[in-house]
């Protein structure tokens, strides 16, 4: 039986709640970008997250990410610990308590749904977005959580790097929100300004920070790996937030303060799955990478005439993407274990490739079925009506307003 | 001579400085929920307290709670560790140095005062704020802390169970907040809207990751009872916020983000004496009784005539007791040695009992003793005069706006 | 060779991260104490500094920093470390990874340019400001930093006490700033009232917290002298913003929130290079001596006809030195091995002289040097013209707004 290292739980303990501070991040970030009248409702759609997730996660969702699936744990675990039951506080797995593993794995279902949201922001239905979390963590995050990271999950065996979610999370969350946001449709009027740069930038700085204990939590052990993973993480965050700026600079002769707050994520986003594998070089490569893909990607975005609203696939997917193929180019062994293309091991891209476009099939075809049958539910449906589109969702589904002049009571 | 651990000391370390930061967040809680008149007034009374509490620890606030009282031991420490002398730097205690068991505490002593101020918001006298601070810290959080928390305090010896502060810091800080409404008088004209709704779940946002320092911190150390300390804290957040959340759609057909907000905050109190002593199940069921016992009882609360302005005592008083007495009733022996009363244990039932019993009527008669006495001392007073309260205490305490228009200079 | 001590890696991890987010936080300090229509430029100015100071601290800062100078070695680093190079994922110092190490110094460089610009807010040039952040890292801060905290460097062998930055951040910001504020001139209309306190208490509260890391991080272990770290770090930031708090209202009659939120600044300077030398008392004094003489240097700046926007100098740097000699009067050789005056080490108060005068004097004339550069190089220029000037430089430099009114779309 291992036995507790308290550094090593240390640090897990930290990193869960840097995680978990994520989602607040996140809501300012996607609510600072809103209409002012939308602020409450894209600020809740992350935080109810918090809430609905927690309780799928503990109730079921670890159980069926990673649970022993037996004949099906190729795909996915199962039911057998339901409520958490048969895990005593007491059990441990290389140094931490199991319940740490169960704890910091929750954070990450709570964030990747949330990421979602800002394809459907200012339209979508926040009631049926509460059932939608509970069916899309079941069919489609638990399922692929366990592909990547439960031992025998088919991707886990096939050996794809993804060290802390850039298939789990970004690709998927990037995926599901197209869908999502294909599904919904576009806004009645689309083009809006930021109600509120400073929010969007503290987000973007709340991400940042607790991106340290996604990533350099990812490794479950306070040791060089995790300080490396550290290191990279805000090494490729720098370089997309500088690249976006010069990019933005370049093409308005002005730095663009939501540019620099977009590529510090896009950064972020890219270096995830790389974090255990690749060096300092590496990170700076995609980082720059994850600066330029998106930025052009966002340019072009309105012409597909799909109102991703807040570019959810631009910044999650595409970064998403290039980092999981990155990871394959940059992995160094000295560092994780696993070689890349650059020291000669091809057949890692081969895995990364797959690993991806599993990913992407199945997150995309499956969010769409989830999201079809949910519009067909009477009393459900995807999309406010359109007065209340009108007149800001804050008001209209939650009765409630952001913001009230100082004398108004 | 123990050794120091320096896993538990960097657990240590951080959940000090997460519960440091739980303060501003809930300065950000109550602020965004009063007028913007007073958001200023109402963020100090927080901000203020993280620099009197501070110093009134260090001085003689830690030595009355934990020092040794001899004769008196059961109700009250002593003077002898006055400005931390007789405290070395290399002195430790249970695997952590003894100065971060001093400052873990004080981190505990900002915030449960802190927590008063949502009662008397909007019209409370600044300046008497600050003495009471030091009044209340050292009359009544001090005693409390010293019966429940030290070796020899009664409700200690009695085998109370408290695991992070539901009578110490809610119980206490609810009752206190109820007296000091009652005292203080009614706002001229109390009925508000939030004028910032994102700062509040901000706040809400601070509070829940802060938490995690405050809950799983109280065990003093990385180890699996801390761990479940987290998931349980999480887990009985999670449960408040959503049934907060659906008792709001159910009444008004709108899901309230202040609800979802208030709920999560409900959750965290009610889960905090029990965090080491329950397991999940337990918190869930914990987290749903504070999601409806404080949500009608905040229903009812404007016709008991009494202007607990931000439901201190609805959120921390209510889900404070229902966590105390829920501790007795879920406590499991495997996770933290107790049984409750479903394992058999009825007994613990009437130790939780006294222990609510005894901080409601000692806070409840001390706070309003010292009230008393503050208004009654020339120079302070309770309440600001009718027109500084019709202004804004913004503008009339502190000489400073919440927020200018751009162009103001 | 040195093993891992998982314990001090857990804290280092979290500090690292804890002093990350105070750059965030210190975009919000001042970000809301200038005009609105200045936000998005101050708060960026902060933020940008984590892209550019991240990527010259990996790719040759550190190396500079911290590299063998050899002959030069009392001065200045080497270039044998440009990228990380040679610098493993499992070379161990101390305790902790080396990289760890890199990347805790890292925000230190993120944050110490990033505290200038609060003297060159509402009129200095964004672009220019990125290139004076590549050269001010290389040329002033690389080698102050060496000099103090780096093995051989001349102020590291004459035995100067800066246990984390008084002289290495804050006299060298406080004074660079001073020197930015002569060079780039004073702002067309200087009077300003903050546009958003709450911003301000926020940043002052997120700087709090993360000075925790800032200061008990800087021993690099997880042991007695980091947890005196932070006890007396906290004392200094409570008596610093009570005192300026109390000083506000023997003034004005009332208590300034932005003086508390100020205050709490200059006691957590003032600490900074005592943290690990002084016990509590000694941290009381520096931290009522830190609320005391920037308030009174604050009230006579205007008349030196120096427009220092934010009071840098003012706050970093007078509360800077007088934390730096404060360090040569109070420390205690039981708490880090070094006697200061009142133990009878008389000698170590002409050590603390002779560093506070080389880091003025250097930073003061190097910082002019390359301003002054900056100046004549076509295309850079230190300042916006009048009219972006007065349009606000949201709009003017970077293109966007800060706040749009909930309707604008």
């Amino acid at each position: 039986m291992d036995t507790l290292n308290s550094g090593d739980t240390a640090w897990m303990l930290v990193s869960t709640a840097l995680v978990l501070f994520m989602t607040p991040g996140l809501a300012f970030f996607y609510g600072g970008l809103v209409r002012g009248r939308n602020a409450i409702s894209t600020i809740s759609l992350s935080f109810v997250s918090m809430a609905v997730a927690s309780l799928v996660w503990v109730l079921w969702g670890y159980s069926l990410a990673f649970g022993d699936g037996n004949a099906l744990n190729a795909v996915i675990g199962n039911l057998s610990h339901i409520g958490l039951s048969g895990i005593g506080v007491d059990d441990i797995s290389g140094g931490i308590p199991v319940l740490l593993f169960v704890a910091f794995q929750m954070m990450f279902a709570i964030i990747t749904p949330a990421l979602i949201t800002g394809a459907i922001v200012e339209r979508f239905r926040f009631t049926t977005y509460m059932v939608f979390l509970v069916l899309w963590l079941t069919l489609v995050y638990a399922p692929i959580c366990h592909w990547v990271w439960a031992e025998g999950g088919w991707l886990f065996e096939l050996g794809a790097l993804d060290f802390a979610g850039g298939t789990v999370v970004h690709i998927n969350a990037g995926v599901a929100a197209l869908a999502a946001a294909v599904l919904v449709g576009r806004r009645r009027r689309p083009a809006i300004e930021p109600h509120n740069v400073p929010y969007v930038i503290l987000g973007a700085g709340i991400l940042w920070f607790g991106w340290f204990g996604f990533n350099a939590g990812s490794g479950l052990a306070a040791n060089g790996q995790g300080v490396n993973a550290l290191l990279v993480t805000n090494t490729a965050a720098a370089a997309g937030a500088l690249t976006w700026g010069i990019l933005s600079y370049i093409q308005n002769k002005r730095v663009s303060a939501v540019g620099i707050a977009t590529g510090a994520v896009a950064g972020l986003v890219a270096i995830t799955p790389a974090a255990g594998f690749v060096n300092v070089m590496g990170a700076l490569v995609l980082g720059i990478g994850a600066g330029i893909l998106p930025y052009f990607f966002v340019l072009y975005r309105p012409r597909l005439g799909i109102d991703d609203a807040l570019e959810v696939f631009g910044v999650h997917g595409i970064a998403g993407i290039w980092g999981a193929l990155g990871t394959g180019v940059f992995a160094v062994e000295a560092i994780g274990g696993t070689a890349g293309l650059l020291e000669g091991n091809a057949g890692q891209m081969g895995t990364q490739i797959i690993g991806v476009v599993a990913t992407i099939a199945y997150s995309g075809v499956a969010t769409l079925i989830i999201l079809k049958v949910l519009d067909l539910i009477p009393g459900l449906g995807l999309r406010e009506p359109e007065r209340a589109e009108d007149e800001g969702l804050d008001l209209a589904a939650h009765g409630e307003r952001a913001y009230v002049a100082d004398g108004a009571d």
